[in-house]
């Protein structure tokens, strides 16, 4: 609170400081609007690393992000790289008027924000906008954040700052067609739900436009896995095409400029993995908004390794998605699910999709198609389609009639893969290892996060070969030697560093049922 | 709270990830440690912009922050620029091995603050080690010092951060010799009472080794203003030297290494000015403590304008310099000021010169003199130089026998300056613009801040002969016509740009006497 005046004190002055500088221009594209100023001749100007200056030659004017160097640039010499130089059109030696970006407005909010005083709709629609602009900071918006971590967000914060995520990127209009969406709060490895469930709505006649993320710390996002089958980059254009066409998509959502504000702010988050709650929501719930969803199934796992381990953490999280959804008017259902071990056989790309293709064929692991039939289940009985309590089976025949299965081909073609591609088709790596059990006893752990990590060490997901198969599941007696798992890559060295870190983690744990022995 | 498990999921991976590139070597000096990786790339292996990754070639390793670009780099490719390549001694094509840098163990302690928990020494200890080794983002240290803004700091957790940070500077060590020090927390407009403190301390055979910041967004800072006289810019094996010789130096605070890591944070707290109590207690008691002070005296201005404008803050602030100090082993005497309008009649670097030269002769303006004398006689009081009540007059004393004005000659001598400089020397500015009361009444207000901006308009503090001449205080009675005050400045075109902002802000406001007049 004791320093709103002075920092009034300093912005105010800022309108006025401006300074010319001649062009030092390097011919490297930097990626990104920087300039390179001379440090000591800046800092005399009040302008520090990561601030935004506004330069100006004749009536062209660009927003770049400060540099500072005392190497590259002497006094009055601005560096410009490629993408600087070209926008502004100019040459060495041009006189480049360096002026400071007004104070953004946002900078007060967050200030305000940490001393707690709640955000009106139209400060989250300004700091969102200006963050846009590239206009503020790291430091600014990672204030921003923590400000929302520990400040707490309310009920209308979350609605506005959702809206304001939307407003900032493309949103796809299918027109007046009832359209559903799903979310998974993740963490379980395998658990490729999504590439049944997209079918089956399709097939039954609703519009899933789905998108997907890559994995980040997983073995394989939906993304990466769909990929095996077919591409997953499009514009929203294409991606309204195929929709249109077969009611169904698999795409990445990073190649789509759906909520592009969520990017930024992820970027922000990712550092410390600050989640506050109300950007969480706000994130998931912007891209079903975006893309025009009325109805939405979230599947919350819990459990041992997933993000929400604790039963009464899930619950809550679940209500504030029904509170924050019905002001949005989404309608929601949200499922709390085991995620205790993985969801399906095989973890990593196309690993994942021998278990979806056989699933979709009502082969495969029973746990896949089982969850996938009933969040698709709860979907159709949230949007009417079927009865109450008549979800689950209306899913189920759509597999065992082989319509999901052919949509799936359907979408696969549309995406432009190959409809026709079979589980054995698929190109798993041949550097094989099995893991047998050291004793006799009842598994008792399969745990998700060291399986994903020994899938990753292998290959996954950049190796689309790569990753594990699981021979066993929470429950099952194994005797020693019994086989328990095999991890697959398409190197022989990178199978090795996967041997190497499956005996510091032993992923698949024993509960011995013979605890001694005396004779 | 909830993503505690997904962030150490995230973590273990890492330490797994690296990969081989081959280096693309710029010739151009970044003045820090970059390495543009391919954007894709990086995004698969978790590294993100402005995270720190470990190059090794050989047996040669350097932590670098990453850039990233689709553009600079393809794939497998690292750029280089020329204080990277030639540290690792690598040219064109050499392959360089990238990995992630362990994850600091700061990003535990700041998610816990932010959590609420307080910080242990250690933990302190540990953030500002990494802070210092370059391995936390812009976004971890400010999500820290908005933890600490927010959450607030304990006694302990300040007495913590103070020490941290004098141990990650340089300390002056003097020897078994009686230290004192001074500070103020600034806001006032003119107020050069170090320039007339120092010397009164080392006539007196008190050691004050002094060290100034230069004006941020003041008209001048302690160190802009001395320049004026002697040379400012020393390493600390020099200020040694002069202040054993001299007993007083008044010294840039920036070109010596004291306190490095205040430095650092400062960058943080800029952007918003976010100051947390604890962390702006820790600021300027880690100066005080790196130079060896035992003695301190603390001037805390409070009126319109400063930084503690509330004279409860100003107060609670005391109280806490107390408190802090007292675990430190500093005696403090803290005094409130009357800050609302300017001390001394002149603004400016030079400008303020005329008026610390004068003073020291017994001349110039009083409201200087007089508070100069108050801050000396505390401190003298306080390290039992004088008896209680006997320190102003003790100071005075300095003022009119010409021994402090024979200090400030030997000082300025030692520095490098001339001694004899005389008032009517001063390179002061030669474009004046008289500004006249427009009407009668009395000065209500001569308000710092807008003084300071018209000032910093007008050059200052950068040229160093411009800035305001006042020629009037608050209470005073004026009538039309009266002289309030000169902008002086050494260009036409800079004293226009005050003048326009003159008509804006009116740094001088009447209270009229006549209020009305009817007849």
């Amino acid at each position: 609170m004791e320093n709103v005046d002075s920092v009034n004190a300093e912005l105010d002055i800022t309108k006025y400081k401006r300074y010319v500088a001649r062009a030092k221009c390097f011919d490297i594209e930097a990626g990104k609007f920087i300039a390179v100023l001379n440090e000591l001749q800046a800092k005399e100007n009040g302008i520090f690393t990561g601030d935004r200056v506004i330069l100006k030659i004749g009536n062209k004017e660009k927003i770049v992000i400060v540099d500072l160097s005392e190497e590259i640039v002497g006094k009055n010499e601005i560096g410009l790289f490629a993408d600087t130089s070209h926008y502004l059109n100019v040459r060495d030696g041009a006189e480049i008027e360096i002026r400071q970006v007004g104070v953004p407005a946002s900078i007060n909010i967050i200030r305000k924000k940490l001393d707690g005083t709640p955000m009106s709709s139209k400060n989250v629609n300004t700091v969102i906008d200006e963050m846009m602009e590239n206009r503020l900071s790291d430091v600014e918006l990672a204030s921003w954040v923590a400000a929302m971590y520990t400040r707490g967000m309310s009920t209308e914060e979350t609605v506005a700052l959702t809206k304001a995520i939307v407003k900032s990127g493309h949103t796809l209009d299918l027109g007046r067609k009832p359209v559903v969406d799903k979310h998974c709060a993740g963490g379980v490895a395998g658990n490729r739900t999504t590439m049944l469930l997209v079918p089956i709505m399709a097939a039954a006649g609703l519009y899933i436009p789905k998108t997907s993320s890559r994995a980040i710390s997983s073995a394989s996002g939906t993304a990466d896995t769909m990929e095996v089958l077919a591409p997953v980059e499009f514009s929203i254009d294409e991606m309204r095409r195929i929709v249109l066409k077969t009611k169904g998509c698999m795409v990445w959502g990073g190649a789509i400029n759906l909520a592009a504000a969520d990017d930024k702010l992820i970027r922000i988050r990712h550092s410390l993995s600050l989640d506050p709650r109300g950007v969480l929501l706000a994130s998931i719930l912007a891209k079903k908004v975006s893309v025009g969803a009325q109805y939405v199934v979230i599947d919350i796992p819990t459990g041992m390794g997933t993000k929400f381990e604790d039963m009464k953490v899930a619950r809550s999280l679940a209500k504030d998605f029904l509170n924050i959804g019905s002001k949005l008017g989404l309608k929601l259902e949200c499922l709390i699910t085991d995620g205790n071990d993985p969801v399906g056989q095989r973890i990593g790309p196309a690993l994942e999709c021998y278990d979806v293709l056989n699933a979709l064929q009502n082969s495969g692991p029973r746990d896949l198609l089982d969850k996938s039939c009933q969040l698709a289940g709860a979907l159709f009985e949230k949007c009417n389609k079927v009865k109450r309590g008549r979800g689950y089976s209306a899913a189920f025949d759509l597999i065992k009639n082989g319509k999901a299965y052919a949509k799936m081909q359907e979408i696969i073609e549309e995406q432009g893969g190959d409809p026709d591609v079979k589980p054995s088709d698929l190109p798993i790596g041949t550097h094989k290892y099995i893991v047998e059990a050291q004793g006799t006893g009842r598994v008792r752990l399969v745990d998700n996060r060291n399986i994903s990590r020994i899938a990753r060490v292998a290959g996954a997901p950049h190796d689309k070969g790569a990753g594990v198969i699981l021979h066993c599941e929470q429950g099952d007696k194994v005797k020693e030697g019994d086989l328990l798992m095999e991890i697959v890559s398409e190197s022989a060295s990178k199978l090795n560093f996967a041997k190497r870190l499956l005996d510091e983690i032993a992923p698949i744990k024993l509960q011995k049922v013979v605890l001694g022995k005396y004779s």
